[in-house]
């Protein structure tokens, strides 16, 4: 078994609303089809925990780089949980981890994970499309990510850049 | 002695205009003024020299908290280097040790640390104004933030938030 | 698929005998092929690469949790590497990740990890025999270890600690 | 102000013997008195609370490398709080950030650090004075660290270490 190609999917864990818990199931059912493993935060809300249950709906590997350090909070559907007890110094970990990285909704741990993932020059999606995260993030890398709503061209920009084929 | 104020300067080392490195200083030097300890990433550039020189030429106290793992590589005028070897996990350190923090100017690392400050509630200055930084954490954190041109207006802000008189 | 059972093999990266290399690659195989998850500090050297090799001689799922913050220098047989930048702080992840830990020789490195291993109370065979370790650590946590030669034995230890059957 | 001299006690926060409890009072007095900074894990138990109130008992700048992420449960006495947010971990900062470093007492976190202190060459006491660890140690990292029971030595052994006069 050769090294995988392993994609993050960052976001919130609470007050998601209901098309960006869809978008992110979407996205995990979707990263697991391609063959990938997915990482997330690891916890059972929000976007992690979506994007955990997609992957699993299809059998596929799900890390999971917890903050605490008992490992007992954990999304269903996460195959490795990986438990750091390092609270957000995790989300350094979970940059660094990833191939690619997509955030999917914005929180302020996202946004963190957003501003390491382009000083890591890491291939990034931002989803749903945001007019202000546009502007923000382009005056300080610009050309460095790609914003979309749609997931296809999500999985494309990302094998693209990992130099894969969909 | 008791225990002490400490009040964190996070910026960008690299490319610095240099009107943000003479904000750095100053900010550096009326922190100490003021009687608190700066906290600073540590390393001999930008932001992070800036700030301890002007806090240096007062004789405050210095915290710089360093990414590697030699503690080699120290800004002058910094008194308790603290040394991580965490690389961007530091950013954590840097937030969560700070009762207070002013970001001065906008580097990838810097987004993150104004990130987690928002999420960890801390007292938070974002200088100089920046009209892009405003509406987007507006957006997610609205009225946790204050921005200024001023120093004498980020000082007051702090001490404010703090409850100690200026 | 359910969450794995992980076992991590610790053990020193430099000046391993040959035999202990050879104890590292049987216990990676042996992991292996009882289904569970292999972990190690997943650099190309000593005990690491060793025991990643045996368990990838049977097509086993090898995590590597590394140090350094690029992730290039991963040992051959690692499956899903994890990259940290955090230096030796990641010998806490190693412990807190695993659900059982085999301390493969005795390294500065792997004595940290004994000392949180035995502190999380964690499942802990340490190989092979040597009375000084016996000594030391029984006089701090007695009882709370298992230590032999045997290869057939630490596993049987380490399921029934887990509540599962070889 | 330039750079200090920082000198960690490291030692259990629970079951900690009287006279041990004594003996890392002293120490942080005789620390304090060197001229020196005190470091120690920060928390309100066992070694690091006597160490803390050594120190300030003539008024002694106290580092305290906190492992939660609150910053609410430290030793009276620490002057400047470090919160990590990193459980663990921390202890290599605690390591990392001294120049020299005295283990007073043992317990399963001490050892991880008597460990990472003599990987990273930090010069190091063990007290007081302890049959097995000095064997034990001794064949891991031999002629390594000083064992001793006198406070004088103690101090002696490490400004000769870091250079200085006593």
């Amino acid at each position: 078994m050769t090294s995988q190609t392993i994609i993050g999917i960052m976001g919130p864990g609470h007050h998601v609303p209901e098309p960006e818990q869809q978008l992110a199931q979407a996205l995990g059912k979707a990263i697991a089809q391609q063959g990938w493993v997915l990482l997330t935060g690891g916890r059972p809300v929000g976007i992690m925990a979506a994007a955990s249950r997609g992957a699993a709906s299809v059998e596929g590997t799900v890390l999971g780089i917890l903050p605490d350090d008992q490992g007992s909070q954990v999304a269903s559907g996460v195959t490795i949980p990986i438990v750091t007890g390092m609270g957000s110094a995790r989300n350094v970990i979970n940059v660094l981890s990833s191939h690619g990285i997509i955030a999917c909704g914005l929180g302020l741990g996202t946004v963190s994970e957003i501003a390491l993932a382009l000083k890591a020059q890491k291939p990034l999606v931002i989803m749903p499309n945001n007019p202000l995260a546009q502007d923000f993030f382009e005056s300080l890398a610009p050309g460095q990510f790609y914003m979309t709503d749609e997931i296809n061209r999500c999985i494309q920009y990302l094998a693209s850049a990992l130099g894969q084929n969909v």
